[in-house]
């Protein structure tokens, strides 16, 4: 500590969310050259520490930044383009054709960034995004100082038949050669969008490039009961193993949704260690059906939450979705006790950083880790009184309550401000691109 | 118009949730003595109108302020104290000893100035309450400027056996006596616990009072499944028919919850009129249950959203309420049209109105209502783009969006902050109470 820190926060309640599940009460945390370089108790400091910056903690509560495991970004604009309908007609008559109209690299930087920001303003620190044009996602990640899994997305010809696989494969290797070690903030991935839209083949042929590179690999599994029906007819086995057939589960596997799961399904992905993205409010939203999480934790599989794409949420706030990952397991089960709000606050960060094999350097706040950090300003009636920190942050408090966040030891937010991001700019971009979507978009 | 207004809103968005589900555009609307006097388009002005005070709505949705059909607002002060529970573990065990220990006039006051200043800060402008010591409830509401109908509240002794009823009849015509007419804001109403908590002579002796004084009669209703079986067991049939043989069901009676019906139960509460409370949150966070609301729209029933009190939800959030409501069904019925964000809004606004029998007064923005109206300002990354203001409401705000509260023609939240309360004082007093709860509460 003799040379001083960056930034030293103190004071308040902090929620390390380590393996112990420590709190400390009144701490004081260290960050230098964007790792945390110690946590401790104030009223154990023997002497004065120089800090650059100080950060005042006081009536706050501090957490490890928030990690949200499947994000569309540029979805963002198509937000309230279209509700409340059924799942094909909402694809097929509204989404799908919008993208075929709207999606380019101009329009996929500028959501991302709009969707950088309010996942900012609502304590994310950490995103893993599919979608195409994923280079713009990943530069405008690395831009507003945002850590992020960028995953280049693969879809074959809605006429059925294979892709280019020389073309995929070609790709997805320019796209890791291009964002690998680009920066600390970002690691480049792969994402198949799914066993109904993309064949055996191409779901190799990606997972080969993926695992050459060491780098995740992405897919939607088991959403919808009509794919578990589809997949069964073309295949004659249930997503899950036709994935296992095909060769495509491992640990560095992340399996978003995974709603109609069987009890051999649930065996399958523990047994191949692959990472679950759990996104209740997109299943809720557009009538999927609810993931058997109880069931993936008791097998050990390790489950993050995602917010899904802006389409079908419809906002990127992990404080509100964790209220509802809580709530819809209890309901669903008819039992209280089946999903606690710590257990959802650790699928929201720890958990979430074990999805995106991450959890040795992100999602808890320990000496040693990226400084990836956030403050919740409990000094609101909505979070008086105070008993349990837990249960507020689930329960009670939404991602307005997030006044400061800190990523890769730098500070992205103060009191509500960004002061990196021209926000009224982005918006002003933002709204320009989405009145040509409002007028032509449906 | 000769006279001028008293307060001017010009500019944004309204949504006047009239029957015709009107939306005008940069309106401009005219409150005078406590009323709307005018809704116009500011394009259709003829002359400048005097006002004492104008509100900038640029930029802003303006709606009818919401209204909360079920609270139990000094409950307040168990936000958080024991979650996670099998529910009669945490009835037993927590609420109701920490409520035989703490819940005094001083409590109940303090709580309900805390929540209140929580409703006004998240856009609601009336509220249904119903707890012990409901005049310092009322009191609380008309110091805070609010809108309510406040419920005194009666439950039998735990032990058994009837109640002293002469007792309860006089509490009843004292507490009505006492409110009535006291104040345009307030209208007093009765609150029997449920029927496994009254006994019959109970439930029939309050609601003759309540008849006779023709003031709402509020009950719990078929909220778990427990209650099913208890009440079938000890009087051989469902909890709404039980009530119905009490002869306490008509249209001013409110049955909070409904979750468990059958279809005859469903057709007695519509040809009685009674009216529905459903509150989703605290169903899913007891894991009660998922009311048939579909089912009660289909059937002509009036129903209202509620937040239940702050220890089973855990906050007083209308707007993420809405959020809840509308996924709920979606996802329990595998429909994704079931419950549109219109509904939901309706639910929030005019129907919840018409739970109250108030329809004719507020719940909408019209000409000759009470001036209750909310402005919610959408310049934020989350509420862009704006497509669909019923979408965004419902899907992507949250109650920290509403930046402007109006109640009876005046200003009690402008751009966040209170011109009438001392938010300090407020939070200070409740945080010294919920200080000796947190010590010995539990």
């Amino acid at each position: 500590m003799e040379n001083g820190v960056d930034i030293l926060i103190r004071g308040g309640t902090l929620l390390t969310m380590s393996e112990a599940m420590e709190i400390v009460h009144d701490p004081v945390i260290g960050i230098r050259d964007g790792k945390i370089l110690f946590v401790d108790r104030q009223d154990r400091l023997t002497a004065p520490i120089r800090a650059k910056e100080t950060v005042d903690a006081s009536h706050s509560i501090i957490m490890p930044g928030l990690v949200n495991t499947h994000t569309h970004l540029p979805m963002i604009f198509f937000r309230g383009l279209a509700d409340d309908l059924p799942l094909m007609d909402w694809l097929n008559n509204h989404i799908f054709p919008a993208e075929a109209k709207h999606v380019n690299r101009e329009m996929v930087y500028a959501g991302s960034l709009l969707a950088i920001a309010e996942m900012i303003l609502s304590g994310t620190t950490t995103f893993c995004d599919g979608y195409f044009y994923e280079s713009s996602v990943a530069q405008a990640a690395i831009d507003a100082g945002m850590r992020a899994v960028t995953a280049q997305g693969f879809i074959d010809p809605p006429a059925g038949g294979n892709g280019n696989l020389s073309k995929y494969i070609e790709i997805a290797e320019r796209f890791i050669d291009k964002w690998r070690g680009k920066s600390g903030l970002l690691t480049p991935a792969l994402f198949c969008h799914s066993p109904y839209t993309c064949s055996p083949d191409t779901l190799k042929a990606i997972k080969k490039v993926s695992r050459g590179a060491k780098v995740p690999y992405i897919v939607h599994l088991a959403e919808t009961r009509d794919e578990v029906r589809m997949i069964r007819e073309r295949y004659g086995v249930s997503p899950v193993m036709h994935l296992e057939r095909s060769g495509v589960l491992d640990d560095a596997t992340i399996a978003v949704h995974c709603v109609w799961l069987e009890e051999k399904d649930l065996e399958m992905l523990a047994t191949r260690g692959v990472k679950v993205s759990h996104n209740p409010e997109s299943n809720m939203k557009l009538a999927s059906g609810v993931a058997p999480v109880p069931d993936m934790l008791k097998k050990g599989i390790t489950v993050g939450l995602g917010t899904d794409g802006s389409a079908s949420n419809n906002d990127l706030d992990l404080l509100m979705e964790m209220d509802t990952a809580a709530k819809i397991h209890k309901v669903f089960r008819g039992d209280p006790t089946v999903m606690s709000a710590m257990t959802v606050l650790k699928m929201a960060t720890i958990r979430g950083a074990g999805v995106l094999n991450l959890a040795d350097s992100i999602g808890s706040v320990e000496a040693g880790k990226y400084a990836d950090i956030i403050l919740v300003d409990t000094r609101k009636p909505h979070l008086t009184p105070l008993y349990n920190c837990y249960s507020q942050l689930v329960y009670a408090a939404n991602g307005a309550d997030v006044s400061t966040v800190i990523i890769n030891g730098k500070v992205v937010l103060k009191e509500r401000r960004f002061p990196g991001l021209d926000i009224e700019d982005i918006l002003d971009r933002a709204r320009k691109i989405a009145g040509e979507i409002g007028k032509t978009g449906r």
